[in-house]
């Protein structure tokens, strides 16, 4: 389990220390973990952190996109916090571990217009 | 060995792919390879790729922090280059895999001004 507030450095954290995190709803319901960041090549922004949770015999999660905004890291938790209705992530844009999409400008928006965001690229 | 170039998510990376793939600088040398990111807390830019090399058989590798501006991605190598000499790693700023520092400003300009860079924060 990353615990963020023991291993603080600074205003950075480290992307292998966030991979693994966990990630609970307003409702304090253990959503999943992050299991990676997707990072614009070009200027270093990290776009996505994306959600992993499911799969049979947790074989084979899977993965759903979110845009980095919507994560807050909550101390008393160690983990992040989304505000994220369960429900939601039923019909919400996902792809298998082994099938990862192209994340271009259309699968972008469909991301974001899913979780009632604006696309901001 | 990550390659990049076959799996390619639009304009994206995915953090996990960038780990592990090897640098090298302008004169063909591989200096070692990426070992994670450092991302800005609030607003998910990555500031530093990290670099790893070196220790006493492949153990406790030292970590050198390159700001992220200083990588560049080559096809043909399947891995980020840099233009550094190897020889300029020998006083580089590093640390040890259990002892990563507090990236504050502080830290952050010594490892820019190193690199003959203007720390931008």
């Amino acid at each position: 389990m990353t615990d963020l507030t023991i291993e603080n450095h600074g205003d950075l954290i480290a992307s292998d220390r966030v991979e693994g995190t966990a990630v609970y709803n307003r409702q304090g319901e253990r959503l999943g973990k992050i299991s990676n960041f997707m990072v614009d090549k070009r200027n270093g922004q990290v776009r996505y952190a994306v959600l992993s949770f499911g799969g049979f015999l947790g074989m084979g999660h899977d993965h759903y996109p979110l845009p980095w905004s919507m994560l807050a890291y909550d101390t008393g938790q160690h983990g992040y916090v989304v505000d994220l209705d369960k429900q939601l992530l039923e019909n919400a844009p996902r792809y298998g571990a082994d099938q990862r999409p192209d994340y271009d400008d259309g699968y972008g928006r469909n991301v974001y217009q899913y979780y009632g965001l604006i696309y901001p690229w």
